[in-house]
């Protein structure tokens, strides 16, 4: 299947009924199409090869949409670049996936000159509202022919997406036509898509998250409602105003959704199906967000940008927390109808039910690897199975439970301890609404566990109540040996996930005292 | 993806749970799985090669589920044959295929000698039931030491299907595991497959149809029922007795399911979904379903072998005779989420919306093309695009309306008259129960139209009545002009469409006076 095939049917089947509206602009299925074309026209017009790289950065919004149809439509890899990135980090990422082309908002010309002096493969820059020496993004549709679509699909290259690495080289994520489809196909029922649903997007369009719920949303012939960047009270007014079906939050969204001034006073009750992932859910918080949402059914969706993105799913109905079902809401849910799991040691050895181990992932949705990367690649897929890095283990029924990025456990006194647990005890706290756990170095033992801790507003906490809190709950030596209580909100990544990197670097710069 | 995953992730997540009921055994996801696994194993001791042909004989049932999991386990190819066909058929199709081992079931015991004299490839039978000189399947299963799963995917070959081919050489249809991932994909949102649904197996299971729901209904984590032959007292107990939810019907089925005495004697109150295809509808069968199941969701799924085997769906919400949806009830619907669909002429040129040409189908569901015949192959996939032989159009919207096959097209005094109008006519007529359009050869037209009518019991109808009756619905030229009255009712195919090829021979041998 080609991954332009939703646009070709979705203007057959809707015509000039809406697909998407942004900052109050609307576009039809059939405009949206036409728009693709011209694009891909004015790609192949500036030399675009087959295969050849062109990279965006840009918030979110219709030309993201078009990006995403327009450079496979054309026969071109996607370069998705996350707009938090420092220049030399956009620099390198250009040069390692060769772009020959760039797509941008105007908000980032002014960088442009700066990308285009260190990226030695860039040919063309446009821009969407224009900057000096770029080409005008409308002008450029405006005068372009019309390209036949090449089709992409099955093994050929959708798009390469750079993730995570905070040391070193980047790491680019090779996506298949395959790899999308099937997500994409696999999406549709587990996340209860249906035509005429409306889907708040939220993600970054950059992240696999966002790209996968385009293609999903425009497969299921729903509407699509952008907000160019996550904020709170744009995101409340937006399902009021366009009676939003379906969207997806990442936890931390979700905390700050619900803890938000203007929740009580807006209208949800549009809102049928809320999913959520990409980091670890809190209990406390989700038992809060079932509590204050009781007529929208949650799917948690479990993956990375390796998995295009998602590998296993806990359905709506584990979303309980009395009767037969209760209890599976601590997982993340049990492979979908597309992938296989397993848990296992660091030989690669399958681990029986209930004991720790990295989590594993074999099927259709696993990358092609990393982009010119081969040795990291075979390391990575080994054996045939993605190695997620993830730790958690699964019971008898494939519910997984999750404990933490191996990388975020904490080696205390030779214990592990897993940042999610602490950080799933210290959220029970009353008064605390964001935290996060990290290991910082520590004389005696190595690691200590160390929590950064934020009270509700107005609330106040110290670093005894959260041990003596924590000791109620979890091992001793899992408590946190120091506590951090600050005021401010914690720093966010572009994808909204806590930014452990950022808060280890401060705590190490500043340790804060127990 | 696998074709075996849904046994897998099954046996993990469901265990013990019955997956399979027939003739009131009973079988568990684990179970099926060990016993799957240990039919591959016999089937790779007996010396299977990797791609090597197993053919099956048999009614449906259990085994011929394991059989689609346990040859592809084996890394083998299926190749499953219609009950139906005279031995001399079945050992053409044995020779083309290269079977090297047949499966099947004792009622077949006798003709297996038969078929393993002309069939030069075959090396080994197997007969669930034990019969003489072949393997028992039980004994089989008993002693075999397990199999590991080769995984068989993407491009790999899963099955050839022979299909219709009435004349010369059998059509063997090459349906790629790749083919049947993405038809059960599609189907699981468009079916509304579910955890926990009741499917009721009534499509032969060596059918492309009994086939896919086998896949499909697995993947869903559902239990299957299943009816070794089609027979309505039969099905209707199975209905009431297990709750089913789900199950797939074609027309004639559906006929003789609402005009039977018990129908309105059971308890059909657990049906939710009704899915219907494989011949043309006629509009006042289904608006008699639409009023005698009015709690049912209706599907229709438009395809063929070739096809793996669905192109189209109707959506349940088009099932209305009333509202701003009514109308689309005489189109066999869109096309599905993975499917390209266009009406072309005779030179392979895209027709305008509301033309009359050949449906054709571009996508994942095509199969790999014909066994051994490359030149047919090229011929029926020329261009990329798959030529079904139906005739019909497309409207705005991309419902496409379903006119005939094309070789049912009579050809009268010059006028192109397709049976399915005809018989749509003829339906509406209050006494008819069953009937059939066919060109019979004529020495003024060419051909004319002739139909077979049975009205209901008790009810008489005249060749006159009848030509009255359409003369007031369709043109003149399009009513038959020769009408046979039977009280008996029409022979079947062994996928229960009404066998025109036989109507046509028995009329020619005794042609029917107007």
């Amino acid at each position: 299947m080609n991954i332009t095939l939703a646009l070709h049917r979705g203007a057959l089947m809707c015509g000039d009924r809406t697909v998407l509206v942004c900052d109050g602009r609307k576009i039809g299925w059939r405009e949206l199409k036409t728009r693709t074309a011209r694009l891909a026209g004015a790609l192949r017009a500036l030399g675009l090869a087959p295969g050849e790289r062109v990279a965006m950065l840009a918030d979110s919004g219709i030309p993201y949409f078009e990006f995403h149809y327009a450079v496979p439509w054309a026969g071109g890899v996607m370069v998705p670049l996350n707009i938090r990135l420092a220049d030399a980090e956009l620099v390198d990422i250009l040069n390692d996936s060769e772009a020959s082309v760039i797509i941008a908002d105007a908000a980032f010309g002014d960088r442009l000159a700066t990308l285009r002096r260190g990226a030695t493969t860039l040919r063309h820059a446009i821009v969407v509202g224009g900057a000096p020496e770029a080409l005008d993004y409308e002008d450029l549709i405006a005068a372009a022919e019309p390209a036949e679509d090449v089709r992409r699909r099955g093994e050929d290259l959708l798009a390469i997406m750079y993730t995570g690495g905070t040391t070193g080289r980047p790491k680019g994520v090779m996506q298949s036509v395959g790899n999308a489809v099937v997500n994409l196909l696999a999406a549709i029922p587990n996340m209860e898509f249906r035509e005429g649903m409306v889907y708040l997007h939220t993600t970054p369009m950059f992240h696999t998250a966002g790209s996968a719920r385009i293609y999903g949303t425009t497969t299921a012939l729903g509407v699509g409602i952008v907000l160019p960047r996550f904020d709170v009270p744009e995101m409340l007014r937006a399902i009021e105003a366009h009676r939003v079906t379906h969207t997806l939050l990442v936890p931390t969204m979700i905390n700050r959704l619900l803890n938000s001034p203007e929740f009580a006073k807006t209208d949800l009750s549009s809102l049928t199906n809320l999913s959520y992932g990409a980091s670890i859910m809190p209990e406390a918080l989700l038992r809060k967000a079932l509590e204050l949402l009781p007529n929208v059914r949650f799917t948690q969706s479990y993956g990375m940008t390796e998995l295009s993105p998602s590998a296993a799913y806990l359905q709506p109905k584990y979303h309980v927390l009395e009767g037969p079902l209760a209890g599976r809401i601590k997982s993340i849910g049990q492979p979908i109808h597309t992938a296989e799991i397993r848990i296992a040691d660091e030989y690669d050895r399958e681990l029986p039910h209930g004991e720790v181990g990295e989590i594993q992932v074999r099927g259709p949705m696993v990358m092609q690897g990393y982009w010119r990367q081969p040795e990291l690649t075979a390391q990575t897929l080994r054996g045939g199975w993605m190695h997620t890095g993830d730790a958690g283990y699964m019971d008898a029924e494939g519910f997984i439970f999750l404990i933490d990025r191996i990388k975020d456990m904490v080696i205390t006194g030779g214990e592990n301890v897993y940042s999610g647990e602490v950080e799933n005890a210290i959220y029970e706290h009353p008064k605390v609404r964001e935290c996060a756990v990290i290991g910082l170095p520590d004389a005696d033992f190595g690691e200590r566990v160390h929590a950064i801790v934020v009270p509700h507003p107005g609330e106040d906490v110290t670093a005894e109540e959260i041990v003596a809190h924590c000791r109620a709950l979890i091992a001793h030596y899992k408590c946190p040996r120091s506590v951090d209580v600050r005021h401010e909100s914690l720093p966010l990544s572009a994808t909204n996930k806590i930014l452990k990197t950022e808060l280890r670097k401060q705590s190490l710069a500043a340790p804060a005292g127990k």
